[in-house]
């Protein structure tokens, strides 16, 4: 009989995949930011303390197959780039903004990873009153990390590298509480900066 | 020789296809009100006044083809309900959410056309002390009406109707002026309401 293990590492490839559901997980190791993020927004949601969702992936539809009057079946499509950050919403009246992002690297978060658009984003949504930050996990030391835009805006500004040295981000930066529900607790982060 | 005139009802049909853009267009008629929240939107980005962008729309992928590693199309994907509005965003610190829908009726507004999904997120904005609205356009009459979610929450619990009365929308609703540019200028409603 074949028995299918599944090895953190297995795991961790499996997360990968969305459309799967992982059967096991050690605590917290493993599963994706985007997982835990999707998590921890439906729990806001749930006790009604904010309203922040994940954006759709961004497709071009090129053309589609209509089988019955009922079903539409798209059979060619592109992804195109983001013009936005992946998640908004709304926090107790407050604009929420971010964009989050996972790098394997020890030594720094690689800029390339952020669209040009997306920064362009972040800086209009700062122009137009709003909190906007990324949120960087480094998957190696399982630490997710709280960025603010402005100061990362300022960092790209200034220095003209093409990464962010994880030295950087551990003194400027807010590191985000690991908890089991919610899992990334940004929010705690936003009342910490806002001070309410 | 053939030649293509585009006749209004052409120019309407279209302008259901959203991947083709029209050549002609007569004044303001037949333009969609996806399409002309779509130029109003821009306007607001590039003058600096507002940042609301519509989401994408919500695709569940089920198979990729890779034919190299530059290039993903997408093979087999199916459209999803959506679990939020259309369109959100930020205007001057405050957060904005509404949906937009047309309808061709000369009578009313049929609530089929709103997801109830859509709806409980309304309302969840609502608690979340958000701005939120729905966008209704009468193509017959080439009106465009804001309707605040209070509103219109309230004569859905109220009224157990299929479908919101033209005469209801024209006295609880705000006419939204139809301009040049921008096209539909739903934030000129929103500072009489705001008072600002």
């Amino acid at each position: 009989m074949k028995k299918v293990i599944n090895y953190p590492y297995i795991n961790k490839r499996n997360n990968t995949n969305k459309s799967k559901k992982t059967r096991f997980s050690f605590s917290n190791r493993g599963m994706s930011l985007e997982k835990d993020l999707k998590l921890t927004n439906e729990y806001y949601l749930e006790v009604g303390k904010a309203c922040i969702h994940k954006k759709p992936t961004p497709i071009q539809i090129v053309n589609v197959d209509y089988p019955n009057r009922q079903s539409a079946k798209i059979i060619e499509a592109y992804y195109t780039e983001p013009s936005t950050t992946d998640y908004n919403g709304i926090y107790q009246g407050y604009y929420i903004d971010f964009e989050a992002k996972e790098t394997k690297s020890k030594t720094s978060f690689p800029l390339s990873s952020i669209h040009k658009h997306q920064l362009q984003h972040l800086e209009i949504i700062i122009k137009q009153k709003g909190i906007s930050f990324v949120i960087i996990r480094f998957v190696s030391y399982n630490e997710d990390y709280l960025i603010q835009s402005e100061k990362l805006i300022k960092f790209i500004n200034e220095n003209k590298r093409k990464s962010v040295p994880y030295q950087w981000i551990k003194e400027n930066g807010y590191i985000i509480p690991n908890k089991y529900t919610p899992r990334v607790d940004y929010l705690e982060i936003i009342n910490k900066i806002l001070n309410i």
